[in-house]
């Protein structure tokens, strides 16, 4: 399985970025070709030469008026009470707006200045100054003006100059040529029919799409197989054929790592390994004049490790300046924590709440490759640092506009599947309205509220005591804090089964008995709230339930657990169930209810909230899903 | 010539810019059309409805390492004092990253904690947790997940999610079809050979080229001929086949702007001019369904006017909130003076010196289609000010990056070709570097250095007492301030004569004896303090020299308007005149030298400069054009 000739232990380096990306730099030397194209097709290309006007603007001395043409200097005496008549070709020519003004006329009267005397023979009334309402030569572009430097990324309006002044062909830079190589036997495409043990490709589609955004040329290569040969034979067509390969997975320093040694045999190895987490195994080298970046599998990584060591390169050869993300300063809602000798990337989840940006780094519940989808920002810890406290004022770079992140409606707590609903409805009514949702649990959900790091929270918390949801929950634990809670909807919780329920689950004591791996929700979860509670009624130790300790973090999650094995039993809400087609036996109906700040719920978004909350059409929505019923018209709760 | 059907006076009316566009917005039903696309082929299109997982992932219970699945109860008493052994294929299975982990299996040993004692039996001296090493199915993207509302603008890492999770193909907003139409008889296009009277057609590409970049599709309509039937043909087809209909020039009040009238004729016109400066001629209306905006010929208004009109239609058939651009407080340099009752629009150029953002309006040399591609920023006057006064700090809209503007070079005062060739070399060697350059004339490059607005000065003046170039001039108007003067390189004056010189002219008495056409420069200007030194040791007197009060703004603007007109004479440097192929006298070497900030001279980039300067490359390139001599390793001149 292993190939002999490669199987060595080698070990990542801890090269600092910064170094490595110079290095490189240093090594790469463009092939600086470039094209001839129409600047019309121009747009978002970069010239390659100076550009200079071949041809003025005007190209003429032209009238900026409808009116006639005179030699000025004819017309100085004429006044109210000295009306000068003037003969046509002899003393004026007629001209309309862009006319050519012939010599030796030398100044445009505008029509309306002037009295028709006979059909040849005008009067005026007051003089014209040499050279009014004429656009000279030039006035606009002078041929041979030095219209842009090479290096200069053309935009609409100079497309609009270089057409005006006639340089209707301008040489650009050709656009440096990458080839993405994806490699991996597990490898599948998106288009084929998944089976365990296949990976989807898609980085190879994602790299590309980077590559393209930066104005590069993508050719993105069918996928190779771990097999030397095969990557050899790929890694040698493609560097003859671009300026850069990006090869994707295998280049780390395990047993089927070809991808180093591949590299080195063909060329050199600069660097393997940069002192980064996460993006710590990338390997840069160099085949000929091509350089060759080998980036990890982990998405995180590869999209880090093509921002790093990629762009600099497609710059490089466009010769244009590396775009830099803007920067904000924001309030960490959290600790946190870095190891010495690494530089961080911590992908963040910015709110603007009560009038302050509160970072927060994505919980374990975005996963990896929606975490890059949902970051708002990224928070690069320096290598000499170890972390930042709760609290702190950092930097963090933007990877959403800040407009965005402003006008979000930060919601924490519980999942439920109709805040996808609300989240939609609400875009399509406000088009800037934006909820950004963070699935942590009911309990959690509480705490965000309470440290200001969300507008709302989901909950939905049965007190045992006094048998009613939410309530206790928040005058315990936001005793004092100017907050409202709006009954939302009733919803069924219930058990999670298989299809066809093989092993006849009907009551929690069953799931004990019969031994079923239960899939549990995390801690302080609604959802896992009940089942304490249940378990406690029917006197069950957590130790008799199998699979207790492990925690999922949404109802589809363990909707989709329980739906790959015929052993296992969730509880969770109907509508996930129902997306998987699992069967459900009903257990309860709760109350799932926003809690707010009274700010949030005041403010005009608040009212558009609520205003779709109680629309038919979201209630026909919901009540469509199952399961659910939103409450009509509820009176809001204030603490 | 003038149609009379439509002859009739019509006023512009001043319908507030903001009203005008939402009363636009009211009226305009967009279809929402949607299509079906490859998600690979997304990158910024926009979702058209909420997209929901179509697959988990992973979609499998996988191996997040390369190593043994065992099921992690049988290795709780696994012990350094207590190995445990393991069946193949009984309790434990060899598993590599990515590979699935089948049931009853439940966690993952890393290969390097395994012992191997026969082919079958392993040994382990660690328990396993449960799930350990294993990604579940689901943990990055749970099936029926939402992924994006609709109304999202797909980046590439979203394109790594949709493909991850199998949703290959997506429903999209179709892009809002474009039509753009130019009108004009005197029109051709830029690959036409002009002649006087005729005007290059180059608006409609520019609208084209934005509303792609807004993520519309346009199409661009040949020319059509100001006659009313032909325009009604155009318009009608148009709105047959578009979303929003734009058609350029004849949107003012004149005798041959029929638009106005064939739009009420077709459909209904909304609005006739807004009360903005510039940007006032705009109709906006609608035939059948479809919104007609009719925007001036003039590029900035129609720009504008695009802008404000034509952009948020784009947006709402996308359902995108319109972007913004960023905003950038300043220092004004100079008074603004703006008429009550009209927003006004002004261009503004933006330097950083000495840590402060200055910015003044663009100079008349500029140049209206120029000053788009020159202008860092536009601010606006809002109807109700007067105004603002110099040094009030103001916030403008940036129309180039920030860094952009903080890295680069402002060269201020005379201009000179060699300044192109300057900045040419800097972008070569330094990306981000950049000169912005204004050609004033000497005299305001002094004053620009004395007000904070400028880093370099390029000046030439003659001290008709002590027949010395520009120290002098220094010492009076910059006496205290920390500069100094670089002598950068000698260059020819001499008179400008059309081919052959036809007038026979070889002197500035023959200028005046022969009422030859001179073309001057402003005031100020290094050359036109020598033209008036000339004139007075001639003692001729300004009034003698025809065209004396007209004033040209750089050497190739004189050299191009002597080239239109046999009888006319100029006065400039060498290269102007050999560029526009005119005969040339020469008259005087004169000291062409830059002034600069001690600072600047003293920073990096001042160094960078002076370093190119001084370079063999620099010098050859000057050389080569002729009547220049750059002045070799010179003392700079410390004030």
């Amino acid at each position: 399985m292993v190939n002999k000739q490669y199987k060595r232990k080698i070990y990542l380096q801890d090269k600092p970025r910064g170094f490595a990306r110079e290095e490189m730099l240093a090594h790469f030397k463009p092939r600086m070709e470039t094209e001839r194209i129409y600047s019309a097709d121009a747009l978002g290309r970069v010239t390659a030469e100076p550009i200079y006007a071949t041809n003025s603007m005007p190209h003429y001395h032209a009238s900026a008026m409808d009116g006639i043409a005179v030699i000025a200097e004819a017309t100085y005496l004429a006044h109210e009470q000295n009306p000068i008549q003037l003969k046509r070709n002899e003393d004026f020519v007629y001209v309309d707006t862009g006319n050519e003004v012939p010599p030796p006329f030398n100044a445009v009267i505008m029509i309306e200045h002037v009295e028709e005397i006979t059909e040849d023979v005008l009067e005026i009334i007051e003089p014209a100054s040499p050279w009014q309402h004429i656009r000279p030569i030039g006035e606009d572009i002078v041929q041979e003006e030095m219209l842009f430097p090479q290096g200069h990324i053309v935009r609409p309006v100079d497309i609009g100059v270089l057409l005006a002044s006639q340089s209707t062909m301008i040489d650009v830079i050709k656009k440096p040529v990458v080839t993405v190589i994806p490699t991996g036997n597990e490898l599948i495409t998106p288009y084929e029919t998944a089976s365990p043990g296949k990976l989807i490709e898609f980085n190879g589609t994602v790299i590309s799409s980077f590559i393209t955004e930066w104005g590069g040329e993508a050719i993105l290569s069918p996928i190779v197989k771990d097999d030397p040969e095969k990557i050899k034979e790929a890694l040698l067509h493609a560097a003859n054929t671009s300026d850069v390969v990006v090869i994707n997975a295998g280049s780390s320093a395990g047993s089927k790592d070809y991808t180093v040694h591949i590299i080195e045999e063909l060329g050199e190895v600069f660097t393997h390994g940069v002192a980064t987490r996460p993006g710590k195994p990338v390997i840069i080298g160099k085949i000929n004049e091509t350089i060759v970046i080998g980036i990890p599998g982990y998405p995180v990584s590869a999209y880090l490790a093509l921002e790093w060591f990629v762009r600099p390169l497609v710059c490089k050869c466009l010769q244009i300046p590396e775009p830099s993300r803007p920067l904000l300063k924001v309030k960490l809602g959290r600790r946190i924590v870095s190891t010495m000798g690494a530089e961080d990337f911590v992908r963040m989840n910015i709110g603007y709440v009560n009038g302050e940006f509160i970072a927060n780094p994505l919980t374990r519940a975005a996963g990896v490759t929606m975490s890059l989808v949902r970051a708002d920002g990224l928070l690069v810890v320096s290598p000499d640092q170890l972390g930042f406290e709760q609290g702190d004022i950092v930097e963090v770079e933007l990877l959403k506009p800040v407009e965005e992140i402003k006008s979000a409606i930060v919601f924490n707590g519980s999942h439920d599947l109709t805040i996808d609903l609300l989240t939609s409805q609400l875009k399509k009514n406000h088009v800037t309205s934006k909820i950004i949702s963070s699935h942590v649990g009911s309990m959690a959900g509480i705490m965000a509220i309470k440290k200001g790091e969300a507008h709302i929270a989901g909950i939905h918390l049965l007190d045992p005591e006094t048998k009613q949801y939410n309530v206790s929950y928040v005058q315990r634990f936001l005793s004092g804090a100017d907050v409202v809670l709006y009954p939302f909807l009733k919803r069924t919780q219930g058990w999670f089964l298989p299809k066809g329920n093989p092993l006849q689950i009907n009551h929690i004591k069953d799931i004990a008995k019969k031994q079923a791996h239960f899939v549990n929700r995390q801690k302080g979860a609604g959802t896992r709230i009940l089942l304490d509670l249940l378990l406690k009624e029917n006197e069950i130790t957590p130790d008799q339930i199998k699979g207790y300790q492990r925690e999922m973090f949404s109802h589809l999650s363990v909707a989709a657990e329980v739906k790959g094995n015929n052993n296992a039993v969730g509880l969770g809400i109907y509508p996930a169930a129902k997306a998987m087609g699992l069967d459900f036996i009903p257990l309860a109906d709760e109350n799932y209810d926003l809690l707010m700040t009274r700010e949030f719920f005041e403010s005009d978004q608040g009212k558009s909230l609520i205003e779709i909350i109680q629309s038919e059409q979201f209630q026909t929505q919901v009540n469509q899903i199952g399961g659910y019923s939103v409450i009509k018209n509820p009176e809001p709760i204030y603490f």
